[in-house]
């Protein structure tokens, strides 16, 4: 043998152990995102371990008000997929959130060793955030806290793993200069000199904030430790299940319909399905941008795919299809339901019309071509909330929070 | 009586009320800024109440390196101010931070109604925020929760206080594209429009990460719930006495003097009180902002007698005099004492050399003179470490956390 035949087996070597690491650990894999994210992966080879201390569907019987599918257990949900896929998913319970699971976290990314965490694990409510002081406590302490740990016990691993983590939209605020807003980084003009900083935040909630804040962990860790990290600005979700939880109904995903956790197409079509008024509140002019459940999976198995390299700044994706004004979508639910509308005094510190634009050119550069909502979308969404209306709890058809305590919820108008 | 008189008595009656409530709440009373505050405030006719959990007493002992200066137990030290100033100060032990005092504080903050929260309340070192992941976690948790659960507690009262925070020049970074750094916020021209933004972030520790986060708390708790706050971007303290802890020794102020939780001019006049060469980190051309103690004592009465006004945004400070490079400070010590130089590997992740500008016309347009560093006052602190020096331990004098785990701290060369 000479030394090029020796370098040319390292080489494959290098290559095989590099092929080989498809373990991906995915925080909060039992959610709305986490679940059918998780299924996707495993279906695409990727060796899954969930980490998950079920506290979403705590939250649920807190409120009174649970997934309008009827959701199974974590393990039977995993017995499941092994039946219909052959494939394993690992399951950790564990609340990443707490210095007590530290230990228990750590040494699981030491065993793991994962090519990428992705970190779903937070409380994912504006509405639930504000409901008190306590949930203002509990979403600060739990979503910030779980990403210090997270980044904290990597660094302790000495691993390069890259982070992908959920976050939102809703961190730049929707007041935006008139401009299409950009993946995370702002040129300014500073002194004559061209800089690019991170775009200004300005969260609409304590759950937003909590977001903003994560931006600035994450920050600070790829800085000075220099970990990998993507963070994914994700708009509003609608729809309810993926390739993979159709598989047997047992994999079906979770549907929030209450007032608090739901979101605002999926509450429009269920309200239609039950017969309530839809829930605008405010005068509906409030431009969101909005995502089907379906491109969200498609969009994190992406960004696992092209991780930044070792040394780049945090990479940010708007992980948005486009925008839509609340009355608009509140029309178009009308004019395939023919349900009433009805408008609320808005409980919510927010402007009462702005216009959203975004660009979303990151994700399209590797191939995403973004599912726009259509009726044949809408007529699907409402079709399953129809399916569990008896599930249906009306009482928790109004949200429960507002953001101030002299804020009141009133029924200002309606249109029929 | 007429409407006239009536009318009149009810402003004397207004004017009554808001000349009475003097009553403060300094939490992080019993530190090394909270202290001396605490006391300056109490002179000048503040009803005062302090709030501490003693932790830096705990760090104190964990580190093995006591102030320097013999500090008496807080109820001892209350005593002595009780006699030579006849005035009563309150103090409450609690650690803000926890969920299990969160009621203790908001029945504080309802009880006392006090016109003003100065918060010091936080863990206060760089070096100590960097020794290990559980000083890492300890910082993030203590100092963010601190702010939140104040903030909280605030909203829940119902009542308008004024909160005045301790926050850090280092938020801003030191690389600054060679302008003066304004107080807190930035013009900018955004798609050809003037708008003001807060000024860029750049933390250079998990501690100055800490401070970066409260201003996110801040601002969000601003906007939404419009509490009037006052963030005051310290520079580096050095100096040791105030005019109130010199009226008796027992009411000396604390001299931390090792490398962690020591600041950078005290430790040197200190090392060459006992004969221990300076140690200067990396090339000594970091330029720092600087503040004497007696300074920050007066700047913080200048922003409790200066509020903003309800629905002000959040107004910054500057509170720092004037700015040092380390190397220069070194040699001044050197030049007074004669003392050796002695250069280590630089143990933070941070540029070696910088400059560093800044404007501090907000207190000086309330009147602050701010006291420049010269001879006598390196003489006086000189003087209090060769009166203490028998307290000190030689061990203690290195720094002990670096940035990364990579990062090591070997002396590099010396200048007598």
């Amino acid at each position: 043998m000479n030394g090029k035949v020796i370098i040319l087996n390292l080489n494959i070597i290098n290559l095989g152990i590099n092929k080989m690491n498809n373990r991906i650990i995915v925080l909060g894999g039992d959610g709305f995102c986490g679940w059918p994210t998780s299924l996707k992966l495993s279906e695409k080879g990727y060796d899954v371990t969930i980490v998950d201390d079920l506290s979403k569907r705590r939250i649920s019987k807190e409120l009174g008000a649970e997934s309008l599918t009827p959701i199974k257990d974590i393990d039977e949900r995993l017995a499941v997929w092994k039946k219909v896929s052959g494939k394993t998913i690992e399951f950790v319970f564990m609340d990443v959130s707490k210095e007590y699971d530290f230990e228990i976290l750590l040494n699981l990314i030491k065993r793991v060793k994962p090519k990428a965490i992705v970190h779903f694990a937070e409380q994912p409510s504006a509405g639930y955030s504000m409901i008190s002081h306590t949930h203002k406590k509990y979403t600060v302490e739990r979503n910030n806290k779980a990403t210090h740990n997270l980044l904290c016990a990597i660094v302790e691993s000495g691993l390069d793993i890259h982070v992908v983590h959920l976050g939102t939209m809703g961190v730049y605020g929707y007041g935006t200069a008139g401009m299409k807003i950009p993946e995370g980084y702002l040129p300014i003009n500073v002194n004559s000199k061209e800089v690019e900083i991170a775009y200004p935040t300005n969260p609409g909630s304590i759950y937003h904030m909590t977001k903003c804040i994560d931006a600035m962990l994450f920050f600070y860790y790829n800085k000075n430790d220099k970990i990998r990290i993507t963070d994914l600005h994700q708009g509003i979700v609608y729809g309810t299940q993926t390739k993979e939880t159709l598989r047997d109904i047992k994999l079906i995903n979770k549907f929030h319909y209450d007032g608090d956790m739901g979101t605002v197409l999926n509450r429009f079509l269920m309200q239609a399905a039950v017969g309530h008024p839809l829930t605008v509140h405010g005068t509906g002019g409030q431009t969101r941008a909005f995502i089907h459940i379906r491109d969200t999976v498609k969009c994190v198995k992406l960004a696992i795919e092209y991780p930044p390299k070792k040394g780049d700044r945090v990479k940010i994706f708007n992980q948005a299809a486009e925008s839509h004004n609340i009355k608009d979508l509140a029309l178009k639910v009308q004019k395939l339901t023919g349900a009433e509308i009805r408008y609320y005094k808005n409980p919510r510190n927010e402007d009462a019309e702005n216009k959203l634009e975004f660009t979303n050119e990151g994700f399209k550069n590797l191939g995403w071509d973004p599912i726009l909502l259509d009726q044949s979308l809408l007529i699907e969404v409402n079709k399953i909330a129809k399916q569990y209306k008896h599930r249906c709890d009306l009482s928790k058809i109004p949200c429960a929070s507002t953001w101030t305590k002299d804020i009141e919820t009133d029924i200002v108008g309606s249109e029929k």
